[in-house]
């Protein structure tokens, strides 16, 4: 059912029960190096191991668990090419219900391959956005699916909602900050409710790439900018915000910050040579803000949320050669 | 003091309380990816995640901590431009002894550099055996430092013995197969002495590159074979058998199995991608032998050694771009 108002404090904590037996709960992880390069206790949220390797399993079970007995019956639907739609085609799966991902022609082999591998029914369309949109509305017209946007549902952000929640609840000490990153804004607007319920002294920090900065422009003039051909390693991060992310991020984010690159590719080469973890570009974004300098961390007690682990080795090579 | 005997089961466990304070214990990762790749029961053991990023710091830590007091007074010394070194380096360290570590000239700069900030001294020789020999042999003269081999000691096999004994203490399941890299044999002798000591009906599999086989044929015709001018990515296990650990690995392993290059890539990047840790290469010739089917783990439990993640992701990346 179509959730049409703004998740509550009760409502994401009765999603974290309701998601539970279906995603991860993730380890928070400490790092002796990224303590000492920013003088503050830094708990690294790691999102990389949650199932499909991201966050999005979050929020596309919760959606999918929202729905009525008549609604599974024809499935769920929706476009992406990332992480969102393996992890509608795992919940789908896991409910005994069809998933149909509208994806580009275009898009990476693996990406799809992985999708089908979660049971999803792949319908390619030319890489525009008006093709999607159309093949998708054939879609539901065929099946009766219901839409599960990647990011601009209530049901969506209540799930990445959780876990901010999480979070909160393995560390002991009151944070200062959380850094998140944000694309659609999904994770960074679920994350801002979540401290605005359970920690509302905590500053939450959306992290952004320079070159795809439509959500720091946005925020800054409190205006929607959309994202226009942002090309950027982090990949995960290119969609505009959306009709309900953007108001929540306006209210309840502190600032957004801005990492150019070269930034996060030295990011990115330091989790994985200090932590030995894998973590995707986008998720190094937040720790190239965090370590950035650009907000004085000295002896503060800050969260990075690390959403996700899902590289194509072969195109980041690419970037570590140099 | 120099220690002369085998290790023995008290000794072993001895050796994992002393250095308890000063290494980690390491976790063991599950993943049903590779449960039902190999059809088995399959636990990581993830020394990746040890101080320094490997196996190395628990043997260097044991032998540091054995050192006389007087030992100590004048230091350690060691040749070594991989793990050993760094480990050695900070075990010194913590024991406010001096390192003294012989390296190539050509060593990679990341490798000199993270023993340097370990506070290893560095002394370079020209890239050859008996350069390498004479300039050990020189600051033994004149710092009267002990020389702590990388794998030919037994305080050091004492040491690596206590990643099998703690993972059989994490793992209440018995295990039917261990698999461990073998380089020197280091890792590979005390993991046999720990498993004769305690669990004796687990095989234990050593598992190398077809490209450095040294230790393949030496354990087959039970006749020393030293490492001639190995070619393989896994850069940790370019060394020969020592005088030690040679007729351990004859008497206490099961066998050893080899696989080719692209088998260790393969299996490196299937750690990567799914299990979001990063592993070098040497643990991914323990990886690729477990999974090769080359002995059948149907059913079976069975633990893996990710000796280490120290990776040269600059260099890693030519391997991934294919």
């Amino acid at each position: 059912m179509k959730q049409t108002t703004l998740p509550t404090k009760e409502s994401i904590i009765e999603a974290s029960k309701r998601i539970a037996p279906f995603v991860h709960r993730t380890p928070i992880l400490r790092s002796a190096f990224f303590d000492k390069k920013t003088n503050s206790s830094l708990f690294f949220k790691c999102e990389n191991f949650q199932k499909v390797g991201a966050f999005k399993s979050r929020g596309a079970t919760n959606a999918c668990l929202l729905l009525t007995s008549k609604e599974r019956k024809s499935g769920v639907t929706t476009h992406s090419s990332g992480n969102h739609a393996q992890a509608l085609a795992r919940a789908a799966g896991i409910l005994d219900m069809k998933s149909y991902i509208v994806m580009p022609e275009t898009a990476a082999k693996i990406k799809v391959e992985a999708t089908r591998q979660y049971g999803g029914i792949i319908r390619f369309c030319k890489p525009t956005l008006a093709a999607r949109e159309q093949t998708l509305q054939e879609i539901v017209e065929q099946t009766g699916a219901t839409v599960i946007h990647p990011y601009n549902d209530f049901r969506i952000i209540e799930g990445q909602a959780t876990a901010c929640l999480e979070l909160l609840s393995q560390t002991d000490e009151k944070l200062d900050y959380v850094f998140c990153p944000v694309g659609g804004g999904g994770l960074l607007s679920g994350t801002a409710l979540a401290l605005a319920y359970f920690s509302p002294e905590t500053k939450l920090i959306g992290c952004e790439p320079l070159r795809a900065n439509d959500a720091k422009r946005s925020f800054d003039t409190k205006t929607f900018v959309p994202s226009e051909n942002p090309k950027t390693i982090a990949d995960g991060l290119l969609t505009s915000l959306g009709s309900l992310t953007f108001p929540i991020i306006c209210n309840f984010v502190s600032d957004i910050i801005t990492v150019d690159e070269s930034e996060i590719v030295d990011a990115l080469k330091l989790v994985w040579e200090r932590t030995k973890i894998i973590i995707e570009p986008s998720s190094a974004v937040a720790v190239a803000v965090a370590i950035s300098g650009k907000i004085n961390l000295k002896n503060k007690k800050a969260a990075v949320i690390l959403s996700g682990g899902n590289v194509d080795l072969n195109q980041l090579a690419l970037f570590f050669n140099n």
